[in-house]
């Protein structure tokens, strides 16, 4: 089957990003698609910039027309952002009958009815993964994985710069201004900062959010829309005193007919999991009657994560390009003649960190026996500790934890101290998990 | 468009969760698949037992073959479990030309390969979202949306009877085997628990998993298995006084070409969310190298999300039976002539609790003046606290939690708050968001 032929409006951070990430993973995402995928063309707003990404194998315009017009392009990707000049690449995209993936959230909350509209009558497909949180997969969930609920509610962790700003603020004991100009200077807020802290970002997702959940169609100007700007290093602390974390959230709510949209900062207590959610990370919460409390948390800004979802609703849309059963989600996900081989490695191989818990006799040149063995096995070791002071047949548990060893040195060692005359109890072991 | 006619096998926990939510959200899931799905026959083992659901529509026989041959159904959810009849059954409905939704993790996990076969070849679908942790979209979320990435590694609370053992011991302080038995009251564990305590069912979800992140054939026997069996609350204890909690974690790993595979209780880190998922709640944490590290959360299982996945899988399989564009995934999740127009509730309207930071004066009968105030417009207080003992200007913050209070009574009141003569500095106002 020919490749599917792609073209990109915009090699800024996020079409730079999509670029290579279709270039880095080509093999992967063709075991994955079934057909090659080739970025043909790119406009760029100035021809003369150096670019982010490979571009020698694509033909650079400063004319979004010649691609959105050209019949040789199947897809365009609209990554440039912006309004009015964006829906015009759109709808010219359309017209000219080419299917559309976007990352542009002001776009689709504002203007995405009409877009929808002309799209549906051009039996056309416009994917918008990428404009609501980044690499969450949070549209595909909602409208198809939980297409049996009815939506009794979401709330989410929208926006990066206010997450970052509010948890920079806590850890790092500084005043709103300061941590602001360093989350500029880190890039994680613009040099005009309006629209994250402001909430407006945060709504036009969030009106997004609310249109997939309950079936509406998309209205930014029925959000309710509060900023982090009031907020001090006090109201963090004072929060925390009283049990909970200052996060700015998106919340829909359905209730006896009646909606209720709003974007502002919100107490929530500490154990929930939108309170952990931390620095320039994303998470949303949704409530289905079926599903019941469902949480979904990742990148929700950057190149990489923003490149992942539209990569992710471009294979979902090359898949619509023919509607053959070979042409469907592979069952593993990969073509069947594509699965691969790999060597699988024996758990003997694996080395982490471990917890031990030994139950010896409490005696003079036991704990010196003990650590003797582990460095015999190459098992060095971060903590060790007696617990309590016997029982009454002088027996106390041990505990130990160890830096990376590897699996079968471990066991061994554990073997060994078995044999010991004092050891009571087998040992207990217990893998700690990183994150690596 | 004539409705898509399903049969279900199994009437049990699932069976009659799946047609109970089909009957309850049938308007909703029509107003987003664009047609009606209707259950015309169901499979039972013993005909004269009474239903956990309404079957007064549905034809009931306790002979699968009658619908898995049946030439009417176009759909079987094959919701009986085990292995070698289910196997059987699959395979007549794939050999009859029908689609398959299954919950099954063990048949797919030790058969899927076969069956996958059969399936592709006849240019059917089987789903089987259902049989990975209940109602948390993780097979589509890695089988779709993450189709960019190449996947470096997953891990898992795969088990919610291991974990919900392992909560109870921390948080009741009560030893392995009374927490089984309480368990095994509450429903939450089987009469035998091998299969769950044992890790084996943890390791049916990780082959499935690891086959779609990495495009690998199905392999049970390359899955390394420990379950939670040896540990006891004094392990539990002793890894919290080490900064860790102890999860029970199916984990895939690639590593130069290298895969492992394994099963069996882990020390994670406190700040780690995958630490702080409690009792039967399940969680996916997926490291791709776009999207970087998600993570998915939700329950595991139980009749009501696990019928959320299966009625998710259903819509899809039903948007396979035609291939015309308005048979595809609509833009707004709902069909384009369905999408309703609730009541939007004004802000005004919302009631929550409130955390208010006065900037008073302080002098004798401020306090009297606020909280009269607040109690003047029905907005009662659930803590009060002066901080500090004011500045040379003798100002001094006092923070306030209030219960539940509408919108425009807490607005009034802190308007009218502002006017004291005591005070110095708008009223920081921030909502407390509760999951309800």
């Amino acid at each position: 089957m020919r490749p599917v032929n792609v073209g990109v409006i915009g090699l800024g951070t996020v079409g730079a990003g999509t670029v290579d990430l279709l270039a880095r993973n080509s093999a992967e995402i063709a075991r994955r698609g079934g057909r090659n995928i080739r970025v043909t063309q790119a406009a760029v707003r100035d021809m003369s910039r150096a670019r982010d990404c490979e571009v020698s194998d694509i033909h650079l315009t400063d004319e979004p027309a010649t691609i959105t017009t050209n019949p040789e392009i199947d897809v365009v990707l609209e990554l440039m952002g912006g309004e009015d000049e964006a829906y015009e690449v759109v709808s010219t995209a359309l017209r000219n009958g080419k299917h559309v993936v976007t990352a542009n959230k002001a776009l689709i909350a504002t203007r995405g009815n009409e877009l929808f509209e002309q799209a549906s009558q051009a039996g056309l497909v416009i994917a918008f993964e990428a404009a609501v949180a980044g690499g969450i997969p949070v549209i595909k969930v909602v409208r198809e994985s939980l297409a049996g609920n009815r939506i009794d509610g979401l709330a989410g962790i929208l926006n990066g710069t206010c997450n970052f700003i509010l948890t920079q603020i806590h850890e790092q004991g500084l005043d709103y201004d300061a941590v602001l100009t360093e989350a500029q200077r880190l890039g994680y807020a613009e040099a005009d900062p309006y629209f994250d802290i402001g909430g407006i970002d945060a709504a036009h997702k969030l009106t997004i959010l609310a249109s997939v959940a309950f079936g509406i169609p998309l209205d930014f100007d029925s959000v309710y829309i509060e900023g982090i700007e009031q907020l001090r290093y006090q109201d963090i602390i004072y929060a925390d005193e009283l049990g909970y974390r200052i996060k700015h959230l998106g919340i829909a709510r359905s209730d006896s007919g009646h909606l209720d949209l709003r974007v502002h900062p919100c107490l929530i207590e500490k154990d929930q999991l939108l309170a952990n959610v931390s620095g320039v990370m994303n998470a949303v919460r949704i409530r289905g009657d079926a599903v019941g409390d469902s949480l979904l948390y990742g990148a929700g800004a950057g190149a990489k994560p923003t490149a992942s979802a539209v990569v992710g609703d471009l294979v979902d849309v090359v898949r619509t390009l023919t509607s053959d059963p070979g042409n469907r989600v592979p069952h593993l996900a990969f073509q069947p003649q594509q699965l691969a081989d790999p060597r699988m490695r024996p758990i003997t191989e694996i080395s982490c960190a471990h917890y031990l818990r030994l139950t010896v006799r409490d005696r003079p040149g036991v704990l010196a026996d003990v650590t003797r063995i582990l460095g015999e096995h190459q098992v060095s070791i971060r903590v060790i500790s007696q617990k309590g002071f016997g029982d009454e047949q002088g027996v106390v548990p041990v505990v130990i934890v160890t830096h990376d060893a590897k699996e079968a040195d471990i066991a061994n060692a554990t073997k060994k101290i078995e044999t010991l005359e004092a050891n009571a109890a087998p040992v207990v072991r217990v893998r700690v998990e990183t994150p690596d």
